[in-house]
């Protein structure tokens, strides 16, 4: 947070359909549907988030991100760090205030990787999802399936990861936790966090650009991971792999995919980091392990993307 | 244990070197070596196991189960049970007594699957490894690796499953516990047990006669899955398939396989069994999940084994 | 299971008010309610039993348990365990079938500690609750609360726990699994199972007779345990003492009261007992730690009653 | 980390007896022993910590806190902070580098509950200790005990909470993420953080000033809190409670105490927070569940301190 970028505050996901959307990301992930707007958008958050909102659906041809927000600690900071983004030859786009319902002006920019990024100051608070503010209990009693925590953070594919990732510690002052180096040094992959999360977002080097890979929601334990999984079963949902652990982050991970195709993490525990520490770097000759430690080896679908 | 046989008491695993398996099962599953005999024979047992040995490797130019024993509850009772074998017309060998180490007399006979099964009735009792037995400690500080409390069961492949379940249950008073059956209702798969566990000893049909699938070793929890796939990657140990659960059961379990290529399973969980209960029936339609629960798919091994 | 009694099959508790009680049992514990009957009696269980219930609430003026009854493998097995108690000068009375609705004809005793014991062989059995008997999913989804998967035992406080316990073990075919011993060698304390379970009826030396300390329900892991205890905070529920876990059986545990005083507990985990172990001895200088491991002292109300 | 203050980077506990002290830190809660100094003080951390201590023992005739000291980002962060403590009329003392071996200068202050506490920003950086930088493992083989991560926060009772929460919320750039309140609105307890932890420092009103509650060491799950539990009983060490949960946090904890007197915490979980999240505020009236969610009552020891 050197520079008052405080976290993820919310990721735009475009889906084929929004009733097979719903019951996928409310019934089984368990986010909490906490609005709609005139475009037909539908506004969820997990259970844990203060504010109203943190992922967004969009009902459109074609699966994938239009954008992910990072919320920052004020509108003064928000004007800083889009005069940096212009000092730094990075063109922003200012969307008006209620673009998103109730949620402030957000400055938008494109990261080399070519994914749409924006910063915010403002959304409407609306406290954690169950709970009394004052003398909260543990945890609400009427959560629903995987009970996802929160939006947590998403990997991206795209070109320029190092340019990327460059971009979002030496101008919004985020950190680099992790990464990966090919035997040159090329940066192949790099994990970005604006706080102690081992990633707030992530980047796998990959030549088309602004590419989706997961969107990725907390869980509390292990356990959970085993019921999200029992869950992606009794659903038929498509799973990807897991329930198994990263070797960067070291997090414990299932991945499975929405009915329009979108990949999902739901995960648990994982490193954590701080300003002083190195980041934590894997050699592209253990990208098997790095990525599903306990396989030491990239399934199909993620070789596809990766070639 | 309507017969009086109790629990599969010890298995006799063949290893192709000797240091390499103990390197193996004591230091990466933390069973306890317990003796070693004149042949070169090691005795292990899980922490939690009353008698002194319940896993016995021995060297050999190949890997496989020489057999796997059941302990009944008295000397009588092995009389009544080879009296009862041979009635049904299976042949029947006495070992003599401390051929295993500290182990009386086994009845031995080859069941149709083609494997060989002895019943014993006799073996020192050394009590629970590491704690006291008045007073006992919830467990042991000084367990190694995946800290297996027993060896739980195997999973044999071969031929006439049907008869060899038949056996079993009506010869020497096991229970079918699971099962799976094709459309025209043949069992292509068993699960026996002798007690309350969902499985003290499975077969599944395959045309090789006297095949090794795996040999299981209890873990306490979900949890400790976890870290035993830790380890299997720690120690470049070779993985099968896991962390996952089975939908046979609902043991939640990790495959690998030691340096001579037997398979082991560690798992947590898993449903119980009492005599009353109906066995529970999955549809070879459903074998993928009925295997292996979250993935719903056999991979290749297994499908390899079953063709 | 040497003799054919094969569980605790049921448990009679008085409630003195049966809203209250299915409020609790239900909506806290997660029991699901089966059945009532022309009595106003109220039929529950808990989802993995096969059985149709395993606890019955009766509506009177105290609290307190009016029998426990234990299933055999079969009605000869009944008769014959009937002749047996006879035998050894027990008195017994056989209530017909469809007193408890469902459920066939019992066999009723009173035991030296002074509770009313049951056996019977023949009841409908409904198989577990919320999943297909064929091809049967993990769990199911609909589940309350703490999500109790079966009734499991019961601690008993009364006079003449040693004659209790032979009794059990002696003309039942029960085996002493832990024991709690004064140094003059008097049994204070006596733990039996019928089959791998820790216990599936306890005593506690008392100078009052037919006494109810508490009715156990089995949870499936540690975390569930944390689960109960916060749902036992949310729902303003007394409670006694936990989470913890016993030095006797080791369970992972947490005591609690319904709202007619009975003490109930949830639990997870614990040893596993064959015939063949040796009964685990505690001495009574070690009763703290026998009791709570963790605390190493009875609270008051496990001391008042002791004394 | 708005003004650069990363994390409590080491405390100074007194011990009676070292030997005593490092049986208990080392091979009970599992801290590593990384360097001693000629003034007989020794230099601990958690296995997860990449600074090269976190804890320093002293032996003295009293138990209680030295000083706790905070890692800020930099040196000129340090200059800058100090003339902001000045500033508000703090007074400072600047301890040359080398006073704690590998540690560079460091700023003390007096803080108004009377706790000794420092700012420093430079300490050599072992990095995690057992596994390596590059390709790291996710856990060392070699751990003991407890298995604790690391150093995590301090409880500090003394009089002026509110005052010191003030100085270190407006002149250092702390977050107050929880606090109790009188019905007069008086703030009797502050839980302070600078990252997203739940707390880094909390402190409770009290009469005397500079008292030490505990020091907290972070696990990774509530299973290892009942094995911190189980290993509090197996090695006779005083508990104070726990297994348990918090209200304030939700931290899933265990309280004993050090040979010395000293009370520690072990846990895991609990809530994070972000700057913009509304402080969690707890009633007096419900104190004993806000410190324990499960038992809603303090325990003796803790209404000893509080009156």
């Amino acid at each position: 947070m050197k520079k008052g970028v405080m976290r993820p505050g919310h990721i735009q996901i475009r889906v084929l359909d929004m009733d097979e959307a719903l019951k996928h990301y409310v019934d089984l992930l368990g986010m909490i549907e906490m609005d709609r707007d005139a475009q037909g958008r539908v506004y969820l958050k997990g259970w844990t988030e203060v504010d109203k909102f943190s992922l967004v659906l969009r009902e459109a041809d074609q699966p994938g991100m239009d954008f992910v927000g990072f919320k920052c600690v004020d509108e003064v900071t928000l004007d800083n760090l889009q005069a940096d983004l212009q000092a730094a030859g990075v063109s922003t786009q200012e969307i008006p205030a209620e673009d998103l319902k109730d949620c402030g002006r957000r400055i938008r920019f494109t990261i080399p990787t070519g994914h749409s990024f924006e910063l915010f100051a403002t959304k409407k608070q609306t406290g954690k999802w169950g709970i009394n503010p004052r003398n909260p209990e543990a945890w609400p009693r009427e959560l629903k399936g995987m009970k996802a925590t929160r939006f947590d953070h998403c990997l991206l594919y795209g070109p320029n990861v190092a340019a990327s990732v460059q971009l979002l510690t030496q101008v919004l002052g985020m950190d680099l936790a992790e990464q990966v180096l090919d035997p040159e040094g090329k940066q192949l992959a790099g994990f970005v966090t604006v706080s102690m999360k081992a990633h707030d977002v992530a980047f796998i080097e990959h030549p088309e650009p602004g590419k989706l890979h997961h969107a990725s929601f907390f869980l509390e334990t292990w356990n959970d991971v085993l019921k999200a999984a029992d869950l992606i079963s009794m659903t038929d949902t498509s799973l990807d792999i897991g329930p198994t652990r990263h070797g960067l982050t070291h997090g414990q991970t299932i991945y499975f995919f929405d009915p329009s195709g979108n990949r999902n993490e739901v995960f648990a525990g994982g490193d954590y980091h701080y300003p002083d520490h190195a980041p934590v770097t894997w050699d592209v000759e253990q990208l098997g392990k790095a990525i599903f430690y306990h396989d030491r080896q990239l399934n199909e679908r993620f070789l596809t993307v990766l070639t």
